[in-house]
């Protein structure tokens, strides 16, 4: 496993320097390409992907019907101020067929990574030519696949699979020994704009990691609302990050004195460094009452909210 | 519809007085029959009853597996004290097997109703000849009846169905013009002590209401064990209602650095008066945190715990 740097270590102007030197020695004058989703990670390594390469780099977007409301338009825009130009690929269709009448959680998280990696980013990198694929996996991402947690999508390499192999490309990690405050500090040293550095982590498998149950485009548009109302209301907390489950129960409620058997959604909040344990956000109650109100009056077919408070462990951040 | 007696008009030495010569004038000579529950309601309806009648009223405890730890035990124990003989009657075994393979929150409700009215309850009064029920069906019942929010198990007659026809028995429901506040007051001055008419709300399909998805022992003792935390916890609380429910959504978790597809507890506590409407308990974070951590550790498979914040309506008390 590859050596920590702690955020006490990291001297970020020379960590840019020596990562976007390593990246010019591997690719040399190849293609290189990368997946932008907009997080932290991915908008750290583009940005060092693009300082390192310039033109050499090619920077997409898969749009997957998966993100947050208006994200690919916001995501490709404020990367445009910076000079990057990334293009976006629409294969929502694709992401819904694999996601059909799956339930659990690992063949969930299976069927988008399959999606991803083998059809549609897989076939892009193909027909691209490019030999080099650069990735912002992170330490956090390798402890979990190896105590066995989740199934990142980014992780193949340490699992032992060859991507020369598998997938005929070679990956660049530069993030490897960073925990996310790190990836941060690099990132604001990197002059992204605060609303991309500072971004509340978002996972690899985007809302379908917050839907309990099958994912379909309407129940992935009642967590995009939902999640339009946590992000706006929360936005000032402070909090390490903060999210919207929607559940797969059903629960009693009435609107308007007739019984309305409706849907439930659970909002987590975070206090965490590094992800690797969290407690929830000791929110005020006017907060609270304020979350509740504006999701069942904004999110048609919810009657009930919850916050979670559990810690993680043995909760985890996500729910799926 | 009866005509409601508000908590200030009510005085209840006087409420008593014409209560207790109400059910004697309607029972002559006859025998009468109740089913305790240890809830106020059914509490309250077993004293009036007995000061009415004596040992010309017979009041069973069913115990249908769904009650709380300890609850059977524990009601009869305080009503002995008070001179009123109880008897348990096990049908732990018919309750479970008619609610085999059941999820929807109404056929629970029905089969409920089913078991209790038609076989068990419904064969003892059969058998024991009495023809005159005590109820305690409340105001409050009868409102969420005629306006369909749940099918309460004691409101037949309100919904037009003649019991007289239906079970053979007359049904007497001296507390139907009071709401809880109003029971509670009854309860004080009926002597019975603190622990009994000062009990939170419990509903009549008890912790099958707590549980969403099938019944089973085993679904019933998770939220039984989840539940002897709360209402420990909470005690101290002032708070109108609180209760746990069993989710049938599986959340992932992680215990010694291994996944742990989970069970998720959620608590709800409510301010109330009279149930109508509902706001959460603004609970200090010290004591939400300790509710979470306390059933995770007490609570066998459970690695995520909740609190409701939205208010009634739209949500409702109970969760089925």
């Amino acid at each position: 496993m590859m050596k920590e740097i702690t955020l006490q270590e990291l001297n970020p102007t020379q960590f840019i320097r020596e990562k976007v030197e390593e990246i010019k020695n591997i690719v040399g004058n190849g293609i290189a390409i990368n997946a932008l989703s907009g997080g932290v990670d991915s908008s750290v390594v583009t940005m060092l992907g693009h300082k390192a390469l310039g033109k050499q780099l090619r920077t997409v977007f898969i749009e997957n019907g998966l993100m947050r409301n208006g994200e690919a338009a916001q995501v490709t825009g404020l990367f445009q101020k910076l000079g990057v130009k990334v293009e976006v690929i629409d294969a929502r269709q694709e992401f819904f067929e694999a996601l059909k009448g799956i339930t659990n959680p690992e063949e969930k998280r299976e069927a988008i990574t399959q999606t991803f990696y083998r059809h549609v980013f897989g076939r892009i990198v193909r027909e691209s030519g490019a030999k080099f694929l650069l990735q912002g996996t992170i330490l956090t991402d390798v402890d979990e696949t190896v105590a066995g947690i989740k199934r990142q999508h980014n992780v193949f390499e340490q699992l032992g699979i060859d991507p020369q192999k598998t997938f005929g490309y070679r990956i660049i990690e530069p993030l490897i020994q960073l925990r996310k405050d790190g990836v941060r500090k690099v990132g604001k040293a990197l002059g992204l704009p605060a609303e991309l550095f500072e971004r509340i982590p978002f996972p690899g498998p985007a809302l379908s990691a917050r839907v309990i149950g099958e994912v379909t485009p309407e129940r992935i548009e009642t967590v995009r609302q939902a999640t339009v109302v946590v992000e706006r209301v929360l936005k000032g907390s402070g909090a390490f990050q903060y999210l919207a489950i929607l559940h797969e129960d059903r629960v009693t409620g009435m609107r308007e004195g007739k019984r309305d058997f409706g849907q439930q959604i659970e909002i987590r909040c975070w206090e965490s460094t590094d992800a690797r344990t969290a407690t929830p956000t000791r929110l005020t109650f006017v907060t609270l009452e304020q979350l509740a109100r504006e999701i069942i009056n904004a999110v048609p077919g919810v009657v009930s909210v919850t916050y979670n408070i559990a810690s993680k462990p043995p909760s985890t951040i996500e729910a799926v």
